[in-house]
């Protein structure tokens, strides 16, 4: 089942990992540095978006809900709907503690993007 | 919400990948080639399993559903609730065939190891 652009429905993880992150105008961010899996059940948690300091983040890490990921063909890498101040703006953590029993981080980022919880 | 033995739910993707399995008996088997992910929903397709030719598939790999994964932090490694000829005869591909446009795989897959369909 492709979609409407003609993409095919899976990706490995691998893949994910390191392809370039641009922003709803077109600039550059960052990349995403790894994806969270739900051990408790079929989904994944995060997209978790790094920003090398472009955003003046230092080593924070961004979290998002995966299905703000937009591949675009044309420039090889994922479009996300937010401008650098919403992103300045949201959760964000240090990459190990994303992992850690942080329910509350979940819905915070959730929320902060409007997402609906798919635990619920 | 730790799970009943003390996990976390989350884990990155990237830890999951290369992770020794084991089958039911305690035999390690192979190891987590990968995870391929739903581009049009917020779920995990599969897990990949690779045996490294140990049950003679080749170059095969075999996609299993992401619940059937069970750490076993004894072992340092997964645990799946299947024999070796439960294995042997189980959905297998190549690699980069399992992130086609093959919704009949995921199908063929979900009903082997007999896993509710999370797509309906």
């Amino acid at each position: 089942m492709p979609t409407p652009s003609g993409h095919t429905r899976a990706i490995l993880g691998s893949k994910v990992k390191g392809t370039a992150v641009y922003n709803a105008a077109g600039d550059k961010i960052g990349h995403v540095e790894d994806v969270v899996l739900d051990k408790m059940s079929n989904n994944i948690i995060y997209a978790v978006l790094g920003f090398g300091g472009v955003l003046g983040m230092g080593e924070k890490y961004h979290p998002i809900p995966w299905a703000l990921l937009d591949y675009s063909p044309d420039q090889g890498g994922y479009i996300v709907p937010m401008s650098k101040d919403e992103l300045k703006n949201a959760p964000a953590s240090r990459l190990e503690d994303l992992t850690k029993d942080d329910s509350d981080m979940r819905t915070r980022t959730y929320d902060y993007y409007k997402t609906p919880r798919y635990w619920e």
